[in-house]
């Protein structure tokens, strides 16, 4: 079999009815075995506006009690997952789309409460949940699974889960290349500045661009996860068009 | 292969947690290839409450805007389809949720304005809309299907559609046995005694009881979708603990 691929794509394309349309049409051209990991944390955030609700985050990850839990699972495993499928269907892709329930693909443990903080229904996604051979049974058959970032116990409890971790997590599994498709060209030293982009990045540089504050926010929790699918066994990384290296 | 049988579930029990854990439980427990079927209109109709929209129903068929279409797709393929997959799996049973623009496994046609009704994005599905081919690669993988009633025209374009047709469509196309799981122990002469069950029941008998009042309401459409699915295939039917004959 080919070099298998998993990419990861944010809110910014998955909510995106044009942006998602582009996506596919590319996507579907790629002839690799390939899996699309996505969440639907918009989605979900209007829903729990709408039902009176307030979206309750800590470190980006959302504090999931059982009505929010509804909600994260019909957003990510219901709208955004099928509407998904189906625009990469209208391109000829054979896609499938899955949670991490279905055939156990991803069984997670509940999330103790930490440091004080119960965060309920989420669950702890390692490249140790994956199953990996039931992923090789539908890549055989020539499907291209879909998968949101819901995941259960095997108890019968679904959980919430973040989808960067599920994508280093089930890339590391697979030992494949992990593409997380990314809003900006990838690792900026000038946010503003396109042409400033980091071609590629070792750990050391990482930390030493995040001690100089030159890479800050919601891009080093991106960063640490994509290094640590390296580590536990990705064959490669890249953020947008910024490549990875130990 | 061992004879193939297609259970279809209402909302009486999807949407029940100690019906539909009671339910799974038995349903596990079968060792013969399965596929099981379900819609979500109650939760769907509860959700669209919650944003402020009067579920419109003609003849039980969901009239279908594109925002009621996002929450049918919510409430079928998102919370009742990954709760019944997860509940499947604390019974040890392989089960796999999907919705019909999986793998392309229901490509359906937008039924046209009817008698000057538009139904809106509503599918209309048949036997000759189920992809057997790839439904029989899930079963041979060990895997259970479970399958809800929302489908595409494999454009990019999700449809709603009814459980019972999906069930009854899927069954003939595989000629496999349907099985409608019911909320009553099948079809009664008398809707008070459980006693006046009919435990064979031929079309020209329906169609006698339906002529005296006898049968009437829901169960009408219900029988007449499960005689079409003989007709056309099924290699045997039951509602309930009633075997129909043609």
């Amino acid at each position: 079999m080919k070099a298998l691929t998993v990419s990861k794509i944010g809110g910014n394309i998955a909510e995106s009815p044009e942006k998602l349309d582009a996506f596919c049409k590319q996507f579907a051209a790629s002839p690799s075995p390939k899996i699309l990991v996505h969440g639907g944390g918009v989605l979900a955030s209007e829903i729990q506006k709408k039902f009176g609700m307030v979206p309750n985050m800590i470190d980006g990850r959302r504090v999931t009690d059982a009505e929010t839990l509804r909600i994260t699972v019909m957003a990510y495993a219901g709208w955004c997952n099928k509407n998904i499928v189906a625009t990469l269907r209208k391109y000829g892709c054979n896609a499938i789309g899955l949670a991490g329930c279905d055939a156990s693909i991803i069984k997670a443990g509940k999330r103790a409460p930490l440091n004080g903080i119960d965060y309920g229904f989420v669950g702890d996604v390692t490249p140790g949940c994956v199953n990996t051979e039931v992923l090789e049974t539908l890549l055989s058959a020539g499907l291209v699974p879909v998968l949101c970032s819901i995941v259960h116990d095997g108890n019968g409890q679904l959980l919430n889960t973040n989808a960067d971790t599920v994508a280093s997590s089930v890339a590391a599994a697979m030992g494949a290349g992990l593409d997380c498709v990314f809003e900006h060209a990838g690792v900026l030293l000038d946010q503003n500045d396109p042409e400033s982009l980091v071609n590629e990045l070792s750990y050391s540089e990482f930390k030493a661009l995040q001690a100089a504050g030159t890479i800050s926010g919601g891009m080093i929790p991106k960063l640490e996860n994509g290094f640590k699918a390296l580590e536990l066994g990705a064959s490669s990384v890249n953020i947008g068009k910024t490549i990875l290296k130990i």
